[in-house]
């Protein structure tokens, strides 16, 4: 079981307080406070007031000794200065976990980073997974053991959510608000400044942790981008992940002073954790509506669930559907069985193709939603109902359709005295039961979306391989010309214009007569990048007169080498591409070109090397995919063709270090399919 | 006082239960068992089993002479077809308002529409102001009235929000959510089919309740747009208004089925409530976190309030922080003196310049907030802080700056146990306290988007009055060319290209000499409003040769007119446009023009007549605005010309309502200004 050797930190045989203290108002008495309810030995450590008599010792391994105690974790709760000499004192007590609370390190200038280096090293070079510094520390509810600042948390029940945040504060609120929303936890994690345990790290323990059954992750920054990629992809085959990434707009600066990071770039960390088959959230209430719902309810692999909706209230209802609707998830209309079935059990007034709405809910409702669960198209039951408790049992109607195996989830708005009791049973049948209808909806969302990565993840298998001659053409040296891009475009299948080079008038007036006409005489020279705008590219030639013109004015700039090329038809012109992130490795890029789609930054991007399967999703996530759709009698996009192109590109990456950036644009969609009109290629050394 | 004779129904003497029975799960059992804490008389009737010994009353008049009651309002509990002459005899009995639950009424197909406008007639008549019909009812809990199928609605306590819901179910959903997050509610309605009582007569009459402090819109359909403009204006006035719009997707046929209306159209609902001075929501949490931090916090206008965030925790900080960024909300540097006095209040370590984080709170918390509270630039103060009651004393520490007078918002977060006495606290010294930085944020930007419309509300002053030669042009009679639409344009003092029409060959080659080329030459007749697709406009003119195949070819396609004029240069086009709108009648355009913006729709709008300063906002509305702003060195917007151009459009149609559209597409953003190139002017009666 590859658990990073966190189940020191997490389930440790015994406990040491490094820095313990009689003093109530100090960190080390404070931590005592929430460590009372660990079942197992808690050792108080003071190496400068030790006090053997009452139960202070001078080291962990005298309060080891004397107790007879192993302790596996030691907690340090003393200051920055002090706690890298510590820890390898700690060392020799045996533990082989450690939490550091302190702040003072490398958030906090050039002497706080070299504290957190000389801490990082004795960490090391014992073997010690070590938790922080800088954090408000972890729960561990199923074993009893909450080592954190805020003794408040012992109210938090252990569950099934496995929590990893970047920020002590935020694994805090977030365990406050699921154990308000009914869902306990497995272990609650707050990241710090991550010198050691990372958020792979911790996913990866999560993922093997049986009592864990789904992972929500707060992501502020991301260090070993491919890591927790593979981490993320690893356990999302097995249970659901959530993730809220910050930093949509720019925090930088208080960011870096919280945990000593910079924030990494929102929209690719989002981009690469979806790929990698987590949900995404936009905030912290999202995240609990989300993996709270996930931890009761996973649906099997579906490339696009049906969801019915049974309201009591239509009004919530419509609140509900509109969310649902806006967000892609189908409502699949009932059966004609289903509807004729339910005019059997409703009066005819109420609308029954789905959403199936009620009325007020009476006797009848249990059977309404096992005849709804019972539709073919049907694959998860959403419920909103005020209590009324005159009128119906909600936890016992809801709770049928559950018991018989139907994905079920649930919103009771009502007086808490009534809602909680609601919830309270239908959680133990695996329903999950939100306060409202957005809560529902973007729990709804979650579940949908999940099925819909587990899909495309157990398809995720087609990465078309580099064609030979591409090989054989990327692997020269020397910088290159859009011609040598060409070239290889060519040699990956990716259609260009007719084109010939010459480097003589005479040449080009030959070589003219081949194209048709118009054609497009352009500057030819690996040092140009931005061939326009030094007036390198003349377009819409016609006539010999017009191309020696063109070529006099190209060779008055400099030109030795000409590239002509026949003109594409018109169409909807795209941006394709592939980088390097300084986080994640190679990445594919596609966006929509033109100055309003760049000026509304309208770009989807996926981490390489990626999947056939994968890559077909890109289109969708533009905003403007309209335009690719057949837009106002255009042409349509072959997604199998767009999606070929972008997995290649990410391959030359993958497989070509040299290679910095490629990119095509633009990439146009014509009547007669994709062309490239101009690429660029860039390699890390330029003259390698 | 205009109360819209409303206080019959929110405020009565007394209640009469028309279908009262002894039936516990009969509709007006429930309804009885709502009223039971309802301090004036409430007179039980049953037209078919009357038992006056019992107290139950043949009619509301018989109920009234045997008991002396005064019965200001009757509640039917009585199926929909006999509800109308039901509420006839209630008349007789004095009653003034009445609230009819029953659905079966227009929502229900031709039966139920007879029933209902048989019930309005009776209303009228009257002059019984009517609720519902197809509404589970109303609650004013400051009279103790809960008038509703929900008896558990009696946990709401009263409290500053007054509640307007198109729905019975969304009225209760969010007075139970607003009780749960600490706020009680004035009165809280459900429309249902609004037969009677509007939304714009419950907002009036909130607007002179002196309970309540802010005033919740839930809206699904607009009956009367100019009435609940001008309702919504008067109320933000005096009081904030948060309003939420059903129907961001198409969910027309479940909520036809609901209260028996359409829909209205989204966007466009948005944007005249927006325009009218309400804060907009996307969804019920984000309402109950808008309204209930409004009825506690309304700033002065302001056209940019500072914002100042104190954390004890900086991880659920920078999620605040985050959401309020990406909002356009300001959190201004804090002035050096202010980050001076922090600095002698904190550790080194922390954050001090905006946000402010203390690090774990201690003694000094409540001077730092009085600190930053004192700062110039701040107008709110937000803290969020995890609860340690060993640290610091939150509620004590926070009340301080509320106390002198500041405006401070908070989120606590922790165990109920801990955070309920805060949150109780807190409200009562005028402090609105969230659960988490989500709901924190929401609540912000609502106060900053109230003061801001506010300020926006009190210059809204300046309605540019057309020029009277506008007037002459447009008061012609005939269908409208191009021409027409640009002599039009010229009067408003919109600039136009140079041009010239002429209907000879002849006539053209002598204009064409006094523009400058290249010129465009289009057909010019009125029965044709999509001149390109009929081959009728001919681009890049720059020769007389080039000028006589041109013409030929639109004589060929049978134009006698033609219209010769000067390219503009290039830039960025806009569409502009006004056009009446079903609901809200003349209404206000802009977009962005190309086929990218077309299918983003990247459009917004307002009402007409409108103000400059509405105007003005209009711009960064849209998404690609960057476009507007000297977007790489291309032409920057004259905001105050193009506001001038919209307002002149409205008013267009505002006073002359033979025009039903005009539309400017594109209108070119230039280095040398905005430039009409092509205009459309339709007629309400095309020969009118």
């Amino acid at each position: 079981m590859n658990d990073q050797g966190l189940a020191a930190l997490f389930r440790p045989r015994g406990v040491a307080v490094v820095g313990a203290s009689a003093d109530p108002t100090k960190m080390g008495s404070v931590m005592a406070r929430s460590l009372a309810s660990f079942p197992g030995p808690v050792i108080a450590v003071n190496e400068r007031a030790a006090d053997p008599a009452a139960g202070l010792y001078p080291s962990v391994r005298a309060g080891a000794d004397a107790t007879g105690a192993t302790v596996d974790l030691a907690i340090l709760c003393i200051p920055a200065a002090l706690c890298a000499a510590a820890l390898e004192r700690a060392a020799a007590g045996g533990v082989r976990a450690a939490l550091v609370c302190a702040g003072g390190f490398a958030e906090a200038g050039a002497e706080g980073a070299d504290h957190q280096r000389e801490l990082a090293e004795v960490a090391r070079r014992h073997g010690i997974r070590l938790l922080g510094p800088n954090t408000s520390g972890f729960l561990s509810p199923a074993h009893d053991l909450y080592a954190t600042f805020v003794p408040g948390a012992r109210v938090v029940p252990p569950g099934g959510v496995g929590l990893v945040a970047a920020s002590g504060g935020v694994n805090h609120a977030l365990a406050f608000l699921l154990a308000e929303a009914g869902h306990g936890v497995s272990v609650g994690v707050g990241l710090g400044n991550a010198v050691d345990v990372s958020t792979a790290d911790v996913v990866e323990h999560l993922a093997n942790d049986p009592r864990t059954a789904a992972i929500a992750l707060h992501v502020e920054s991301v260090g070993d981008g491919p890591r927790l990629l593979e981490a993320v992809r690893g356990a999302s085959a097995v249970k659901p992940v959530v993730a809220l990434v910050v930093g949509r707009a720019d925090v930088g600066d208080f960011a870096r002073s919280h945990t000593g990071a910079l924030a990494t770039a929102w929209r690719t960390t989002r981009a690469v954790l979806a790929q990698a088959g987590a949900v995404l959230v936009d905030d912290e209430r999202e995240l609990v509506d989300a993996v709270g719902q996930l931890s009761l309810t996973r649906l099997t692999p579906n490339a696009d669930p049906g969801v019915a909706l049974v309201t009591a209230q239509a009004g919530p209802g419509l609140l509900v559907m509109d969310d649902l609707r806006h967000h892609g998830v189908r409502l699949p209309q009932l059966a004609t069985d289903t509807q004729d079935a339910l005019g059997g059990l409703l009066p005819p007034m109420t609308y029954q193709a789905n959403p199936v709405d009620t009325g007020r809910p009476g006797d009848s409702f249990a059977d309404v939603l096992e005849t709804v669960a019972a539709d073919a198209e049907v694959d998860l039951v959403a419920v909103y109902a005020l209590s009324e408790p005159d009128a119906v049992d909600l936890a016992e109607a809801v709770s049928i359709p559950a018991r018989n195996g139907q994905a079920v989830t649930a919103a009771v708005g009502g007086p808490l005295a009534e809602t909680a009791p609601v919830r309270e049973k239908l959680t133990a049948e695996g329903v999950a039961v939100h306060p409202g209808p957005r809560s529902l909806s973007t729990a709804i969302r979650a579940v949908v979306t999940d099925a819909r990565q587990q899909r495309r993840a157990r398809e995720s298998l087609d990465v078309p391989a580099l064609p030979a001659e591409a090989d054989t053409v990327v692997s020269g040296t020397g910088a290159w010309t859009e011609h040598d891009a060409k070239v290889l475009l060519d040699a990956l299948g990716v259609a260009t214009p007719r084109h010939i080079v010459f480097d003589s008038v005479h040449g080009a007036l030959e070589g003219f007569a081949a194209l048709s006409t118009p054609v497009a005489a352009k500057l030819l020279d690996a040092g140009v990048l931005h061939k326009t705008e030094v007036g390198g590219v003349h377009l819409g030639i016609n006539t010999r007169e017009e191309l020696a013109t063109a070529v006099g004015r190209l060779r008055s700039i400099g030109a030795r080498q000409v590239l002509l090329e026949e003109m594409a038809p018109d169409g909807v012109d795209l941006i394709v591409g592939a980088r390097r992130d300084p986080v994640f490795g190679p990445i594919v890029l596609l966006g929509l070109g033109g100055t309003v789609a760049e000026a509304l930054a309208d770009v989807t991007l996926r981490a390489a090397p990626l999947s056939v399967e994968e890559a077909r999703e890109m289109p969708d996530d533009l905003q403007g995919s309209a335009l690719l759709r057949g837009w106002r009698g255009g042409p349509a996009l072959d997604d199998d063709a767009l999606a070929r192109i972008l997995c290649l590109l990410g391959r030359l990456l993958v497989e070509h270090p040299h290679l910095d950036e490629v990119e095509v644009n633009p990439l146009r969609l014509t009547r007669h399919g994709l062309i490239a009109l101009d690429a660029v290629i860039t390699t890390r050394s330029p003259h390698g």
